[in-house]
């Protein structure tokens, strides 16, 4: 009895596979974890379920970069102190909360919800860049609107262009995604930027990737003491 | 934003202090798992929420023998070819598992749900060591019934006393529970046996190798206190 994946309870079975369904966590870890959850007071373990199933309903979408929030607008598009003329492009929620942890970033995110990987059966459709565009669009259209009404000409000088940062990962699926989002936002008026790609700070060269060491080379910078 | 803890959603945050609360599962992995469930269609986040809630609820216990179980009954005590006088008294449902998948033991069970642990407080009263004394004395008042029944003496022979196996980890709370209850079943007419200790002392019977445990087993030696 209870071998090979046989399960004792078929309520114990049902949950040990929900479990292992998440990435990472194998049969056996998943038989653990659920074992400890039901040695909980039920009071626990409902709130548990209950914390994790609020995800599939609760959990709002910033209207304007698609950010996870509690409401339509997220709190950095609500953030008026914030660059809203400088897009970070990012694949997912986990860039955003990564690029917010480096504390080094003022302006506004894009997310897009993936990349383009034909493997995996997603294309530029099943991506928010259509949205992207849109958005540049309107921001651009509004900056020739202020130009027009005459006199502010002379007293606003033209704004400067909005800047596009593509921040999307190294691999192939990011750098197509990127050059799929270039053809598409070069000509409106936009500046398009990319991360600085090169050996981490603090890397050792001996520990290096060839590629990344290649690439660091060729796009060597001035030096700066 | 997002520094330190801080999440772009309450529900997301909610989510991940819950699967973190589960051991071994460090903020960070749990943070990359609730994330995880976010990029699943609602519908797989509500099974998961379901089935792990199900736990809390759905989840039955044997009335013999305290294992997990979809009714009353488990299939180890409704199984009549296996022996019910060798009774092996364990710490949790994983162990009986565990002992199951050596394909070893063809007895029963007793789970007591936890082990006498002073220092957690947890005492005698806080696991099934009554309910193990009460099922003792019942077998064995059975078998005094069965001898007194007049003739049946002579063509049945006087049953053999029934076999509590102590299978209990090796760490301090495993030799303090099984000598407590060795204290508590001695003199009521049953055979005391132990885990043969191939095992390292220490080790837990979770993460013991199926050949090491089910050796363990045949090789169970009277109990000495």
């Amino acid at each position: 009895m209870y071998q090979n994946g046989k399960y004792p309870s078929e309520v114990l079975r049902e949950a040990v596979e929900a479990i292992g369904s998440l990435p990472g966590v194998g049969s056996r870890s998943a038989l653990r974890l659920a074992l400890h959850l039901l040695g909980q007071p039920a009071e626990n373990i409902r709130h548990f379920a209950s914390a994790v199933g609020r995800l599939a309903d609760d959990v709002h979408y910033c209207r304007t970069c698609q950010m996870i929030a509690d409401s339509d607008t997220c709190p950095i598009c609500a953030d008026s102190t914030r660059d809203h003329r400088t897009i970070c492009v990012v694949e997912s929620v986990r860039d955003v909360m990564s690029i917010e942890a480096t504390g080094q970033y003022r302006g506004v995110y894009h997310v897009l919800g993936g990349v383009i990987s034909p493997i995996d059966g997603i294309g530029p459709s099943d991506v928010r860049i259509k949205e992207l565009v849109e958005r540049i669009d309107r921001m651009v259209a509004g900056d020739a609107a202020d130009s027009d009404s005459g006199p502010s000409r002379e007293i606003f000088p033209a704004p400067v262009p909005p800047e596009i940062i593509l921040a999307l990962s190294g691999d192939v699926e990011g750098e197509t995604t990127s050059l799929y989002i270039y053809r598409q936002i070069e000509g409106r008026g936009v500046k398009v930027s990319t991360l600085a790609r090169g050996l981490g700070f603090g890397d050792d060269l001996e520990y290096a990737d060839s590629l990344t060491l290649g690439r660091s080379l060729l796009a060597r910078q001035p030096f700066k003491p």
